[in-house]
């Protein structure tokens, strides 16, 4: 019985192009992280309920795929019970890599050295309602350190920003912020419990402006006192030095801002002074992941192509709290493969050999040329190079066309003549033009 | 409140010590797929129910992993509705790569250039007793060609055996059968209808004996004419072209069993005339998913190392026609990531390089020291050495230590003298020896 074929909402099938596209970021990526010393780390897609949930807030728990359990799921249970989710589920697929990572830390916290650098490259699953650009499973590429304090980590991580960007010739800034200073401005302005306010008004400045972002501190009940002391920061400009400057001005008074304060500092001073060329703004509105991160925050945004955030993390201090190890910090971003591949696709930054999966194919015109081609093959996948046969002597009309549709930039054809002569013609099939040369040769003319 | 961390039964998770070494056989093995032309694919890890339900018998159905619907999964179902998993499922987690690649092709068929040649490496599940070298969650490393009867892509997937195997350095041997030889030796006894039972009596020549086979046959309904007729395919031994010799003689009169010799003829023909090195043994006592294969089946196996198959696959001719497209045949082979990894365990046959994620650390010993080793480390990595720095100026023996356990072969030192001379020490950890060298010549000392 021929079932009409599709697969769930909000999931993908990613075809060999997409996928050749989406292997390219991927290994870019990867590559880099493992230039810093970061090593491969992979959990379970599934994960215990009890490690899942009351994680990631109420929302996030109903937003958990749950695995019915295996056999019969429904087995001494009364009809009350199998009404419940978590009578009949044990298991939950993962909804996130750092869950899963603070989990694997305190698990095998006796055969880690610390600091750990680890990467992790694997998808996650969200019961969200599938939107434009929202799927129901995605890749997270998260690289972290975790167990150490140093500034140094988070300077090896904007290297790495600036090294995976440049890879990937996509121009970016790499905003900044620290939650301590956040912190800090809530505190000089004697507010420090109004602190998630304060950010979402800042937040709004460029959209709404100066007056409109003050009526909102007072509807959210600072006084007038307060959002004046306020009125320095929300005019904050000039280079990074200037703005912390300014800000140690304002907020002195904050052991915690200050403290934020010179985290920047040590920052800026050693991208000043390693000579990293990434532009990096201090952006005070940025308040990714507040409730989590305790040190600095980071995004990045690219510069030639409106879309979100396309890179994001910063420092947290309690990880693994939750798993029964306190006091571990550790700091790591996050890569948005998704959105990386839909800038990378609107500004065409593929490079030409990500189009294709074989770089040539030789056309086959019988039995006695195709173990002649089948020969050079050899020779050239011995090289390296992507290379095949079109497996049976179709028209040659109809294995030109094939080569064409998989874009293949070469088409090695050898017939009758050719043999006699050892000898093969060689077309470029981006430029059109051809050569004759010998079975030798044939891999000196693919660039 | 601290919970204790685990994951459920049957899944793993994969340390960077084991992550390192898997990647380096998944790259290894995509590397040589690449150079055969074919292109990646990936497919949701979740499929509709009804994609996957009915296509791996009633066992298979039963070992699918279910996820409950998102949402009130309950509503407006009665309590005996409740309690079928049909009610509050649809979708279910991939139980191998080859049904979805089957959807895959009907569902994108327009799209497809065929022959499509497409490799999958993702993980599938399967609700299986965990047991020794049994899990819950695995990865399938499946490689096929779509589209195509011709011969020469059962020829290519035998080089991809013998390229991906030399690269990995085990040594293996191919078993290769022949679908229509087995229906053809059923046929030629006149017990078409026995060709299971058949294959299943030879399966066990080694182990129990000529007599023994003998008498199970007769067991399983074949009168002793049947059974005498059997006997010289039962001693076929020699070449393979001899033993292929002696089949024609007993099943010449099965058009069937001929078309399957005749297919195996020009199979070793080709790996002859190309000067393959990879023994092939033709072995008729391999069955390996004979309902579903059709044409030639393989099946590689470690000469040094006792564990089960550790690649296999076959011909096919009706994968898609489930999903309503008949009559596309179709050959791949799959290769088992987690033995090969215990076969490489177990003969100590992984690179050295697998085996360390840093090549290079420097220790930290202060502020001055720690920017000269960071400028340092990023030329070395501009090179695209893995390189790093401790990240605090803890102890020397500390950061030692730390470079021991990580395994990291070489520990660069720049301390006040060092930095003074604008000379670094770089330590061997592998044979002990140490040298002095400028800051601008490390990158030629580590090889």
């Amino acid at each position: 019985m021929a079932q009409k074929p599709s697969i769930p909402k909000g999931t993908r099938d990613f075809s060999p192009a997409e996928m050749m596209r989406r292997t390219y970021i991927f290994d870019t990526i990867k590559s880099v992280f493992r230039t810093y010393g970061f090593a491969p780390l992979e959990t379970p897609s599934m994960e215990n309920l009890s490690t899942l949930l009351g994680k990631y807030g109420d929302e996030g728990d109903k937003l958990l795929f749950k695995i019915l359990n295996s056999g019969d799921y429904a087995a001494g249970l009364d009809d009350e019970q199998v009404r419940q989710a978590s009578k009949i589920c044990e298991k939950g697929l993962r909804y996130d890599l750092t869950v899963p990572f603070a989990r694997y830390v305190v698990q095998h916290q006796n055969e880690i050295s610390f600091p750990f650098k680890r990467y992790q490259v694997q998808p996650v699953w969200r019961a969200d309602r599938p939107q434009k650009g929202r799927y129901r499973e995605f890749y997270q590429c998260d690289v972290d350190v975790i167990g150490s304090r140093s500034l140094l980590n988070e300077v090896e991580l904007i290297e790495i920003v600036e090294r995976v960007f440049a890879k990937l010739k996509i121009n970016v800034t790499l905003k900044m912020n620290n939650r301590k200073i956040l912190y800090g401005i809530a505190e000089a302005i004697g507010h420090a419990d109004k602190m998630m306010d304060i950010t979402v008004a800042i937040d709004k400045l460029e959209k709404i402006g100066l007056d409109n972002v003050k009526a909102e501190l007072a509807e959210r009940g600072l006084e007038a006192e307060a959002i004046a002391k306020l009125q320095p920061i929300l005019e904050l400009c000039g280079t990074n030095a200037e703005k912390l400057a300014k800000l140690r001005e304002v907020i002195g008074c904050s052991e915690t801002g200050v403290k934020g304060i010179e985290e920047m500092e040590e920052i800026f001073g050693y991208v000043e002074k390693l000579g990293l060329q990434l532009p990096i703004e201090l952006d005070l509105s940025l308040a990714r992941g507040l409730n989590y991160y305790t040190g600095a925050i980071f995004e990045v945004k690219a510069m030639d192509y409106a879309i979100g955030s396309i890179c994001g993390g910063g420092r947290y201090d309690d990880l693994t709290g939750i798993f029964g190890l306190p006091n571990t910090s550790g700091v790591g971003i996050s890569f948005g493969a998704d959105r990386i591949y839909d800038v990378m696709t609107g500004l065409d930054l593929f490079p030409e050999e990500v189009n294709f999966s074989t770089k040539v194919i030789f056309v086959n015109l019988g039995e006695e040329e195709q173990l002649a081609s089948l020969k050079i093959i050899r020779t050239l996948r011995d090289k390296g190079v992507a290379a095949e046969i079109y497996p049976e002597a179709a028209k040659m009309k109809k294995q030109m066309e094939y080569a064409n549709r998989r874009q293949i930039p070469y088409v090695v054809i050898i017939g009758s003549n050719e043999l006699a002569e050892r000898k093969a013609t060689v077309k470029n099939m981006r430029s059109g033009e051809q050569c004759v040369v010998d079975f030798d040769a044939v891999a000196t003319v693919i660039e």
